[in-house]
């Protein structure tokens, strides 16, 4: 075969390999997706599988870049149609329609990696979007870029929090930070010990079996018999239901859970707590454990720790305070004072950083003011994964402290928050969310037509009712209040399905349904608080 | 001001502001680590704070885009260091002498963003490559990539799990991949419920507590006091530490949390369990739960489930099987028989993705043959978070069903893995883990002098003692094992000192310390089994 016939051979061979990689590209059984085409893998690449990267594939590295570039890319522009307030908090489908427009299918054969961009774009077109400035429905909101960054490297550095030989940098950081909070919760030095929990209710369940072993130390070996009596906990009947749920679990049974009334706005009444403990008592049941909510889930309302605590002392009973929601105003001087005062007092503090502090979630904190307490409650003794003949210190291994064996790490990115935030700046944004909540109050108040506050906030729950045109200038009456309630969902699925605003609804037990807005979003401003009331006024007025 | 001496005066602030910049860089307070200056931000974005990029401020896309495309750089290099077998697995320093390389302090005043880089490249450099092709030292180990992008899109989703109302695509995932997971247990169609939990041991409690809550549905309301004697619970002596946690937890006290002993192989002895029921039974407890392990920690044995399930329905007790470490095999036609043979006959499966399967952490999943029990079981009626006239079919809401109210999105990353492999990606994995362990075998068999193998391994859990010089051609005697068991920390340390490997060891209850190692890494090839054994001789003949 002469040169020419080699080179005429070869040009056609790549003609062919152009053609069949296109066919592939414009006839593969995988759905075409607006987005497809932004993000494409390079010709070379297009075709590849998850086996040809790395880690399977050990020379993989520059299809391996080029991927996960084009899903940073995806993740870029998310995040930047997100901070745009011109693009939609969602697009609400319903679950038999979504499942139709979305391809969840789990096949025998796996996709290309092409396929897979397809996947993650679909999946943020149809995700909502709870860092956009008009997402007001959860107690989290937001996007903290520099903690999602930490998130990032969180999930590439992918170890277990169960010891020091394995995870030994964030070892170290939850000591550091752990130590911090602890300090600003008022405990001297931070001396005491805490954990990172997965969510406020599992940090909730730690502090009850903490308390109960502390003052029935036999009960871990030999459970209720270890007790000549009926173990009783407190509570309001405002507070967080994984309160309640310790009760459960526990195995003291719900009706050992006793919800203590709260005031007009929604504070424990001490008064009431007294008597019912004494009820208690009277029935031969042992009051072990009081729970002070520091900002209730639905009006945001602190209970009276001081007043608390006195009776705590008086009855010999654990207080625990579940500052899951409330905890982030301990960093600022101007709001801390009076909701927690006294929380230096307690036994136990839960504090969300996921909340108010705008970490990624999940980020949970338990503290305790007793160290060792935590180890001495948890441990299985399982020498075969926490030997203490090793190499370094082993007071730096938590996995015996812990009910969860491994653990996320869950403080890499509150950590890199708090560098990049200063204590400064956590308290600047603090102070900032409270005053964009008194604004919206305001607001709310010049606008007496439209809305009707229901009660002054102490935390960044604002609690309202929208008023449509129909129910203005009406005495404000029970029967108000019932139509009021009635429209809460019709309102909300206004908001959802023009995807322009989410703010969350509920009924508590004194009123029918009303909106909670939170304010916990750093990307939120006076204007976005001015569009949300223009915007449901303009959904809501002719309901 | 004639035209040349404007442009005279911007030369000369260009010059000041250029000579500022520079000395800002090289004077400031923050350490200097080696890598600092491959990853620095350009000029104009050097000094900038969190406060100037999203979502603070709305303008600073650019800025922020930039500040994660070199954390992005930053996490690509130590993916590629991470792959290459020259690179260190770790770098040991002692708690001490690791606080004084890094800079951990909490500051009042945040850093750059150009701080926060260095900050994110000394974490990964001071930090164990758990993806390393020689990390053998847990359960989980590797890094898949898949996975691993599947997690960054989580973090940049930021959502919730407990409503489809702010997680619609993420909450139909889980319905997808769970249902396939009970499909793949054995259960027809996929009947039943499931929920992902944070972790192993927190699956296992879902187990109890829905077990308790079945057999006795009052006992959640009133505790104790609903059952007319001592609930017991039964498991193996080889179980996960996590078992005996749930009758501490559960308030049933260990004591009432039976040790089955174990044949010589680790499996549970039936005839034992049938005993010791029937024991209890005399002396008026109620034994209502029984454990299964499939996959143990330390040896990965299997309990005989079939002759477990039998003994479960004589005495009417539940039975769970703990199969988070050995669920994976679940995907192998090859290796499913005889290890999980009989699973579909549980009441409850725990199974975790993040071992096995290579998920990242945290992936785990509790399954239950009986639909609705998961909500009777747990939910507190939060009506104020969870209601029912929601504009869609609330029935897609999850969180009444679960202990912890909010939950991290552990799914999306699974999802898309399972997508990028397909179920027969999977088996390809298990069954290639499995042959990597079969060939570790085989070269330790192959090598009586220098390795004593301690039990054919049923999972990728290798139990051997490596013999140093001294200890070689000497009869395996009580003396030689004590001598065996007290080099394994020994020469543990000396792997992490050099940092060219981990290996785990532990002592059980029959032997002393001896070495136990893991392969779950898509990483590993034969030529790093054969690496290991030659760097443990390496670093241990003169023992």
């Amino acid at each position: 075969m002469d040169n020419v016939n080699v080179q005429m051979i070869g040009t056609k061979i790549t003609a062919i390999k152009e053609y069949l990689y296109n066919f592939a590209r414009t006839h593969s059984p995988t759905r075409l997706m607006s987005s497809e085409n932004t993000y494409s893998l390079s010709k070379e690449h297009g075709n590849l599988k998850y086996s040809d990267i790395l880690p399977q594939n050990a020379e993989g590295f520059p299809a391996t870049k080029e991927f996960l570039m084009k899903v940073v890319d995806i993740l870029l522009d998310y995040i930047k149609t997100q901070s745009d307030r011109n693009s939609k908090v969602l697009e609400f489908h319903h679950p038999n329609e979504m499942l139709r427009l979305l391809d969840l299918e789990i096949p025998d054969t796996g996709v290309t990696l092409q396929q897979l961009l397809v996947d993650c774009s679909t999946t943020l077109k149809y995700q909502v979007k709870t860092g956009h400035p008009h997402f007001f429905n959860q107690l989290s909101c937001g996007l903290d870029l520099v903690s999602m960054a930490g998130e990032w490297l969180t999930a590439t550095a992918n170890t277990n929090m169960f010891t020091y030989e394995i995870a030994p940098v964030f070892i170290l950081m939850e000591h550091v930070v752990l130590q911090k909070m602890r300090e600003i919760i008022g405990w001297p030095n931070g001396a005491g010990d805490s954990i990172l929990a997965p969510g406020g209710s599992i940090s909730n369940l730690y502090a009850f079996l903490a308390a109960r072993h502390k003052m029935f130390p036999q009960y871990k070996e030999r459970g209720l018999a270890a007790v000549g009596g009926q173990l009783v906990m407190f509570t309001s009947d405002q507070c967080h239901y994984s309160v309640r749920s310790c009760a459960s679990v526990g195995g003291l049974g719900t009706d050992n859970c006793v919800m203590v009334p709260s005031d007009e706005r929604g504070r424990m009444i001490p008064q009431r707590l007294e008597e019912l403990i004494l009820e208690r008592k009277a029935k031969g049941h042992i009051p072990f454990f009081v729970n002070a909510s520091a900002g209730t889930t639905v009006i945001g309302a602190f209970d009276p720790i001081q007043e608390i605590a006195d009776i705590c002392q008086k009855y010999n009973c654990w207080l625990h305070v579940d500052a899951a929601w409330g905890g982030g105003l301990l960093l600022s001087r101007k709001y801390r004072h009076p909701r927690l005062t006294g929380i230096e007092r307690a036994d136990s503090v839960t504090w969300n950083p996921h909340k108010l502090m705008g970490a990624l979630l999940q980020c949970s904190t338990i503290h305790f003011k007793e160290d060792g307490l935590l180890i001495s409650c948890n441990q299985m003794s399982a020498e075969y994964l926490f030997m203490t003949d090793k190499l370094y210190d082993v007071k730096y291994d938590t996995g015996d402290k812990v009910i969860q064996c491994g653990r996320h790490n869950d403080i890499f990115k509150l950590w890199l928050q708090w560098r990049a935030k200063g204590s400064e700046g956590f308290e600047k944004h603090m102070d900032r969310l409270m005053e964009l909540t008194e604004y919206m109050v305001r607001r709310i108040k010049q606008m007496p037509d439209k809305y009707y506050l229901i009660l002054e906030p102490e935390l960044v729950n604002c609690c309202f009712w929208y008023l449509p045109t129909r129910l203005r200038n009406v005495p404000h009456t029970a029967d108000r209040e019932r139509a009021l309630g009635e429209i809460c969902p019709i309102l909300k699925n206004r908001m959802m399905e023009s995807g322009t605003l989410m703010v969350g609804y509920q009924p508590d037990d004194r009123r029918p349904n009303f909106f909670r807005n939170i304010i916990s979003s750093a990307a939120v401003t006076e204007a976005d608080v001015d569009f949300l009331l223009a915007e449901m006024d303009r959904l809501g007025h002719d309901l």
